[in-house]
């Protein structure tokens, strides 16, 4: 499960470098699908998966607000910021046993086990990067490469 | 890792459902992304997933044309004819042992671990699922869910 973890983050990363020699007019840009831009979609994978691993360890969700993540620069800072509780948690040995019972604070009382969360994160992110592949393609740019076969991992 | 390809046959078959709502012409449409038409960018997940499975399997390669998949009733045989050998696979008891090499006939002699190759087709449907998300908004019809949290899987 690391594995695919790992996979998100380096893709993530390509997708900042991607975005650094994109006007930041584009990146603002209004489009259809995701989160409306592509700035905004990064911001909110980014979100995602940092709330839903506080909501893992029991901690209050940090609530922010995506319009604010208006520059490449603010969104990989987001990134930054979060990364390092997010892979302290992943990297614990425990991680992987999954059956604990969660209940995060934004989704009305249900409860989820942690295997299940991990899961979606993964699927989450993959997903809105497929989103911004189709957008790159709009703008006539190449978009990042999403085949995991080949990384180094 | 199975809940991972369960969440996606499940994803894919409610995309079959979905697609049963469009003209056949808007399946066919040429499109900017992905594999160029919806109906080939769902061919081609279904194509991509059990070349894979059969390299496992040490079985020859089946290649099909994608343009030959038009309508969604030939996608969805497509994906009933494959899947119980892909789900025979990975209901082996062996199948997450994944080390085991396999060199694929189209990879031009590079081998690859089983537990790969299951990451990268687990990454691959999602992925190409996430941009048929944004051609299902461009087409102002809702897509399919990708939220993998509250699904019965």
């Amino acid at each position: 499960m690391l594995t695919l973890f790992t996979y998100n983050w380096q893709v993530r990363k390509e997708w900042f470098q991607w975005c650094r020699s994109i006007s930041n007019e584009e990146l603002n840009r209004q489009r259809t699908g995701g989160m409306g831009t592509i700035l905004r979609t990064l911001a909110h994978i980014i979100d995602v998966e940092y709330s839903w691993i506080r909501a893992i360890q029991g901690k209050a969700d940090v609530e922010i607000n995506l319009d604010s993540y208006y520059t490449i620069e603010k969104v990989e800072e987001l990134s930054r910021c979060y990364h390092g509780d997010v892979l302290g948690y992943l990297n614990l040995p425990s991680f992987e046993e999954g059956n604990d019972m969660v209940e995060p604070a934004w989704m009305g009382g249900r409860q989820y086990n942690v295997d299940r969360i991990l899961n979606h994160l993964i699927a989450h992110e993959i997903h809105h990067i497929g989103q911004l592949s189709i957008w790159a393609r709009e703008l006539g740019i190449e978009p990042v490469s999403a085949s995991l076969i080949d990384r180094v991992l």
